[in-house]
């Protein structure tokens, strides 16, 4: 068989040491059947080129089996507002990954910020629209009358897919489904995601929906993560969850992430829920757990199932023994070893 | 002196029995000197007259010194977008309450979710404006094809006016002031409100300013409260990030908050940060303290500091003792008495 063509975007600070982390772990655990051409988009390439990737960038990447994305965004070399929607975000919008999914449990060995432990959470994130749509404007710009707009725009279509996609999941799971809205204060998009949901829910009779304003179950995440399984979320609430559920799990270090398009009508992209953190970004100390992680999740949906689970074996083989459980204690390189040496 | 008038709404649900605790020991602590009239209006007063308070409702309330208010929502009974269009939003809005103020800290004798202590942190949310605008729409509403938008509005004036009602709380305190924004995804409003808030910050050479994206600090109120001082954010994110708060002050039976209007133009409202609970709300276990501490805030903003630091002793005398710490444990009266027999 013909190997995987992954193409990689390192991106910026440490989503290159965790994405060359990633990569080595996921060729040993699939030798010679990963085949990887590195793209440099990134803040530098923009300061360099004036675009964050090449305008024929999203047809270059279609070709591709999966992307893997380090992380993106130096804000002090280009705004965030222009790196992310030069790069990150239209890759979503572009390749239909209208799922992103994003798991939450403590590996083996960490302890978490919480006192009480045991929850294992899926989070499905809405990933193409809603208050990410990039629709709004500013008026009276500069002066004291300015107005600043910005219109979360929620499609049937987006609505119920991503629904539809959380309630399969649930079905793969424990049949429960949360869903995420605010729709005490939002009375147009979040009642809609609403009453998309209570009609959907009649499809599926076996899963057991509950309802949550997001204030309220950002605050259950804390106080009871162990009661929450599926959640399916817009995109700007299932980014606050997600970094949420990666602070119960230790710390941002730990979040994976799988940006997916179900129909595999495109490439599907893989990356670490952190950011590019650049105030350690030379340090060698970025956990690359979370990377590697994404990496599992990105064999997982090239059909590699086993390879996938070898990974995650392997990694929580090396956190069991305390290698990568505490923030900026082990090195990058020695948590990556102590994962390829589990692997063995 | 002549008694300050002050306008109760209890609400539904729990809001009723925390509404008669606080206002009983407010009264304790200030003898003589608090008038109240009491309003039903609440999503029973709904299903009688079709209305969440009469169309005078606001009018009437414009002459009191204070309104304080419970909970409201029914959503068995009323959706909860119509019930708090049509009581809470609107009065936070008519009486620009443009700054919702709510502490985080623990209580003596609670133990809160959080292995780690220690923080203190003032949450300073905009009130009247942006996520809760109630601007937007819906389009083919029913079909395959329906879209719903929802549009965040910020205005140069509401946007200045919350941030410097930040900047000047944060030079009464630790000088140091959170901003919250998703600037990096929300190119329009986000971008606007980080703009705004670097061009305040040259006013306020003295308050040292960082700028957090809200999947961040969300992240980091469970990581590190204790590096959060003053934060400020939107109406949406203010909202997220105080029932975060509330986690980890041990729930919501604990949150406070004051809808102020700084330029005393128009009545101040006080309400616990927590909902009107339905499920609980005839058990009689109701934590009040949230209840309390919110009078504590009124009776400061009507100029009785003595009183409202009494109360506060109170209260943490009360808990000290183990009594309404744990959720549940204790009932409504007995915790309300312990707090009135510390006032002695
Ligand atoms: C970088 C940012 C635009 C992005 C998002 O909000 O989607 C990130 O926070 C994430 O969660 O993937
Ligand atoms: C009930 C709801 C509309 C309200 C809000 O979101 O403002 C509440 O959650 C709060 O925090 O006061």
């Amino acid at each position: 068989m013909a190997p995987y063509r992954i193409a990689l975007i390192p991106g910026d600070g440490i989503g290159i040491p965790v994405t060359e982390a990633a990569l080595a772990v996921a060729a040993k655990a699939l030798p010679g059947k990963l085949e990887t051409v590195t793209f440099p988009w990134s803040c530098d390439y923009y300061l360099q080129t004036g675009r964050m990737m090449p305008e024929d960038g999203i047809e270059t990447l279609r070709g591709f089996d999966a992307i893997y994305l380090g992380a993106v965004g130096w804000p002090q070399k280009v705004p965030d507002s222009v790196s992310l929607h030069g790069l990150l975000l239209p890759i979503r919008k572009a390749f239909v990954q209208y799922a992103n999914i994003r798991p939450h449990r403590l590996l083996a060995g960490v302890e978490g910020p919480l006192r009480k432990g045991g929850f294992d959470i899926l989070c499905i994130r809405e990933n193409t629209e809603g208050e990410y749509s990039g629709a709004g404007g500013r008026v009276h710009q500069g002066t004291a009358n300015e107005v600043a707009v910005e219109t979360a725009v929620f499609t049937r279509a987006g609505v119920e897919r991503i629904l539809r996609f959380g309630f399969e999941q649930a079905r793969k799971r424990s049949k429960r489904l949360a869903s995420v809205t605010k729709s005490n204060a939002q009375k147009y998009s979040m009642v809609f995601w609403d009453e998309v949901t209570k009609e959907l829910a009649a499809e599926y009779p076996d899963v057991a929906v509950s309802h949550y304003h997001i204030d309220a179950i950002a605050a259950r995440m804390v106080m009871a993560p162990e009661s929450l399984d599926v959640v399916v979320a817009s995109n700007l609430f299932g980014d606050i969850l997600t970094d949420l559920g990666a602070a119960i799990q230790g710390g941002l270090g730990f979040a994976a992430s799988a940006n997916i398009n179900p129909d595999r009508s495109a490439p599907s992209m893989f990356e670490p829920v952190h950011g590019s953190a650049p105030d350690i970004a030379h340090l060698g100390i970025a956990n690359p757990l979370a990377a590697i992680w994404s990496a599992a999740m990105m064999l997982e949906h090239l059909g590699e199932a086993e390879a996938a689970a070898r990974i995650m074996t392997a990694m929580e083989q090396a956190t069991a023994q305390g290698i990568g459980t505490v923030p900026g204690q082990n090195k990058t390189d020695e948590i990556t070893q102590a994962v390829m040496a589990a692997l063995d």
